[in-house]
């Protein structure tokens, strides 16, 4: 059976465990939280979560697995067919984690651990938030469609929807700054997803483990 | 007929055209500096090169295009044929994209532009990078095989060349370190893979569109 490593509190994590339930898979979770077990590395070679195990051995980095469960389970597509469209929900999902996630992440001493993070990258942030928006924006079918890549949901409302928690929280932080109001349909959208069976469960199980993952980090 | 936008000096242009030619593919080449046509940012939401342009429409950011040629022109394959080796693949690209090459471009602003980068920035890529050539070495072939995912050429060979070649001069110009000693068979590889007809044709233009370059920067 497939094997889940990783924590319910990582978004990263969610977006692989999202697009698992939604193809219906059967799979074991193994909470693993990075750093705390050295032999983990032997799975996932940067030591980050989530990886996957499967019988031919594991996978790590979440665009690789959202990929690779694709192609290996193509029943309850999460891809269009066609070779173009599958590119454009692939780089919908590449601007979220550059230049959505990536940017807001760099705010996460500031925001998590009470550190100071400079003017400087503050700023830097703040512009690759505001082009990864726009870009954005131009590329997702909202609010025309009910979802990012046209009629059906897809990777990229997946990737999308995990990517904007902490980059909603960090901008909200930092700069005061609704990110979903900025992109045209996106607030619309993030209701739409987070009304889903599957989300309720994830963002549940985010809250439940929250506790545990604030353990792990003190006990590194 | 395809059209391929960027300049011979961008390393993620040459990732492409290099699998481009290597399926032997009919494209037009498009000289395109970043920020020099507003109306660019049509085609390439984050005005970033390369960009292609198809049939059914334009395509930004390296991996996208790299995996939609390979769904789009399926002859002279750049993966494997199993979704698992196919995904092992993927995960050497990411670990080049991610932990050799953006840790190395935060050393960019000392090494190309004479500004002082922090000791902190450059013990964190420095970090990065040490971690990476580890990864690097854990998920290739290398020097059992050829090639870094066996014995055909892929794409992770094409953009872990490509992204070698800035990481490799910035380490060497702030660390005086040879990134490519570092991970076993890696300097045999690279010297193969040098030693390819289209390696050698980009390894030209790059040479001859550095005035052309240096010029656009200049103007900007």
């Amino acid at each position: 059976m497939l094997k889940l490593y990783g924590f319910a509190v990582s978004n990263y994590f969610n977006m692989v465990k999202h697009a698992m339930l939604y193809k219906g898979l059967a799979f074991d979770e193994v909470t693993t939280f990075p750093g705390a077990d050295p032999a983990y590395i032997d799975k996932s070679p940067m030591g980050k979560v989530p990886c996957i195990e499967t019988e031919q051995g594991c996978l790590a980095e979440t665009s690789v697995i959202l990929s690779y469960l694709e192609a290996a389970y193509p029943e309850k597509p999460l891809y269009p067919a066609d070779a173009f469209q599958r590119a454009k929900v692939n780089e919908i999902m590449k601007v979220a984690e550059l230049y959505i996630e990536l940017p807001a992440r760099r705010l996460f001493p500031e925001v998590l651990a009470g550190k100071v993070v400079s003017d400087d990258i503050k700023a830097e942030s703040r512009e690759t938030l505001t082009k990864g928006c726009k870009a954005l924006a131009a590329l997702i079918q909202l609010p025309e469609s009910p979802y990012v890549a046209g009629d059906s949901v897809s990777m990229a409302d997946i990737v999308l929807r995990y990517a904007l928690i902490p980059a909603g929280m960090c901008a909200h932080a930092i700069y005061q700054w609704d990110l979903v109001a900025e992109v045209p349909g996106l607030a619309q959208w993030s209701k739409r997803m987070a009304g889903q069976d599957i989300s309720q469960q994830l963002d549940k199980a985010n809250q439940e483990g929250m506790a545990a993952f604030l353990q792990a980090m003190k006990s590194k």
